[in-house]
């Protein structure tokens, strides 16, 4: 069994490609002397793995000067952490390399798991033109598929950005400072603090749109991923505090972020669908923002055929889509 | 003597009022067990303070839930620090409390630095209309002085961000993502990811209007305030490297958010002015953003006569200006 890996800055993700799935928060740019022991024990909750297929978008962490380091240094622990397995490193045209061809030609493993995810999810979307959607904790990926296969028009981050097609936004560690410049409060429109007092989970949380998880504290200031700790974020993203900023108002504050959240990514959608030989046929979604994506399709208008891979897979395996991918794509593959 | 403290977030200032001055960046929201430690060591530097002249905006880091408990803790801070020395809280109606008076009403002694300053200001620009404006490391505040008294609409924090007197916007420590949205890149314009990657002092650095400081860390990846770890963070910013972005193409993305940050604030500084009685005589600068500050009156075409903290009482105390405003203030008034 090959046991996919999708070894980004902020989480590891692990799976199976069988339906189990683990995704553990890491931030290696604070923690990247730690990170083989922390793969070796990802890895040791799956015994059946004999074999690792990796992809990774770490290798743009702060840690690292450039991403031929990040590549080198996430390869060396992987292959550290491996005890002996197998290992092989998904390239951005669908091939698989092994470490040393990896490290030779490092730009073509660096952020290469949206391909793995696009070139998965085809199968779920063959026909003439679908999109794929994954929202995850910090960015989207908005890619075309054309008769099943990724058509994108970018293959490195910059040019991802450019296009459309990575939008570096999230549904959790986005500050909000970057989402949006103005919130209203007390009747004006109050200029945020550009700090990173708080981020898009706040806004979430408080909506409602995710769920509380009191043991993660990888929060903006520490605390608890709380609704009520979320708030005291909000109202010091104005340079305020609860008692100047009620729950009514952290919610209107709230909503506006969310608003140009949703503003940014249908705006890069579209632009995206705007490149496909017709509208989209079928759209498939992934990851924790699968709620963000919606109201993305609603506010195009565009009442396609959605496949939710939380509905179809589970949403373990939604939230950890590329990881799950590079473990089908590594055991659909013959290698030398 | 009277010392002068200004307790921030990121940096904690002291002035004695007659010239000396000294800056230590001291991260509140990540050592706030270190604080005492840190304020004794700073009063320690002035062997004649007799006194504490104490203001603040410190409370608004996210160690504290509530500017009320940041109130009160760096006021307690400050008397263990202060080994029996006098401490003496700045009022933002212009009036001194003693620490418990201080914890009593803890909002007016909250974030009133700014008013600090302008009552110092005040008697360098005397006439009917001036301005203060003083850009630091994180924040901008543009002050309204009427007859050399300040005059403001705002007095909180969030009353002054909607005011465009406080533009949560600085040189060294704003995210450059929450500053601009798109940068140019290859003859396309590239968003900006939504992550600390970068931060305006980096857009200084390598302008060459902020010196290197190579012992400096407290920057987005704690890699050192050089031009060329500035340029990496700067590439790492729109999700590239430095073999993706030469040293041209950083140049041109700092000028964009260079722009952008000119852009915020020269909006406010306009708005602020125009609720002045008359177009101001005299604008008073002071901050390490004191070349930002000139570009903002070039911008607003306000050739108007200009007094340099920096020119007049030196680049020292012109960085710590509320402290020494604090200081002088102290020794001014009449303690019962």
């Amino acid at each position: 069994m090959w046991l996919g890996l999708d070894i980004g800055g902020a989480n590891l993700k692990a799976a199976d490609g069988r339906g189990a799935a683990r995704l553990r928060p890491f931030p290696l740019w604070r923690r990247r002397g730690e990170l083989v022991q922390a793969l070796a024990e990802l890895i040791a909750e799956f015994s059946e793995a004999d074999g690792l297929a990796v992809t990774m978008t770490g290798e743009l962490a702060d840690c690292f000067e450039t991403k031929a380091q990040g590549v080198a240094a996430i390869v060396d622990a992987v292959v550290k952490a491996a005890g002996g397995r197998a290992v092989r490193v998904y390239r951005n045209d669908g091939s698989f390399a092994g470490p040393q061809d990896a490290l030779a030609d490092p730009l073509t493993v660096a952020a290469a798991n949206w391909h793995a995810l696009a070139r998965f999810a085809g199968r779920y979307a063959p026909q003439k033109s679908a999109l794929v959607m994954d929202i995850g904790s910090t960015t989207c990926d908005l890619i075309p598929l054309v008769h099943g296969l990724p058509s994108p028009r970018g293959r490195t981050d910059p040019e991802r950005l450019v296009s459309g097609e990575l939008v570096y936004t999230g549904v959790q560690r986005s500050p909000v400072c970057a989402v949006a410049s103005r919130v209203p409060w007390r009747g004006f429109l109050c200029p945020l603090a550009q700090e990173l007092f708080a981020t898009t989970w706040d806004v979430y949380l408080l909506l409602g749109d995710l769920p509380e998880a009191p043991d993660r504290t990888d929060t903006a200031d520490g605390r608890p991923a709380t609704r009520q700790a979320a708030h005291d974020r909000l109202a010091r993203a104005i340079c305020a505090d609860r008692t100047m900023v009620d729950w009514a108002a952290a919610e209107a504050i709230a909503r506006a972020i969310a608003e140009a959240q949703l503003d940014q990514l249908a705006e890069a959608a579209d632009r995206v669908i705007s490149m496909l030989p017709e509208r989209p046929t079928s759209v498939v979604l992934s990851g924790q923002g699968e709620f963000l994506a919606r109201r993305v399709l609603e506010r195009l208008g565009l009442s396609t055929r959605i496949v939710s891979l939380a509905e179809t897979l589970g949403p373990d395996v939604s939230c950890t889509a590329a990881a799950h991918a590079v473990a089908v794509l590594a055991a659909e593959s013959t290698f030398a």
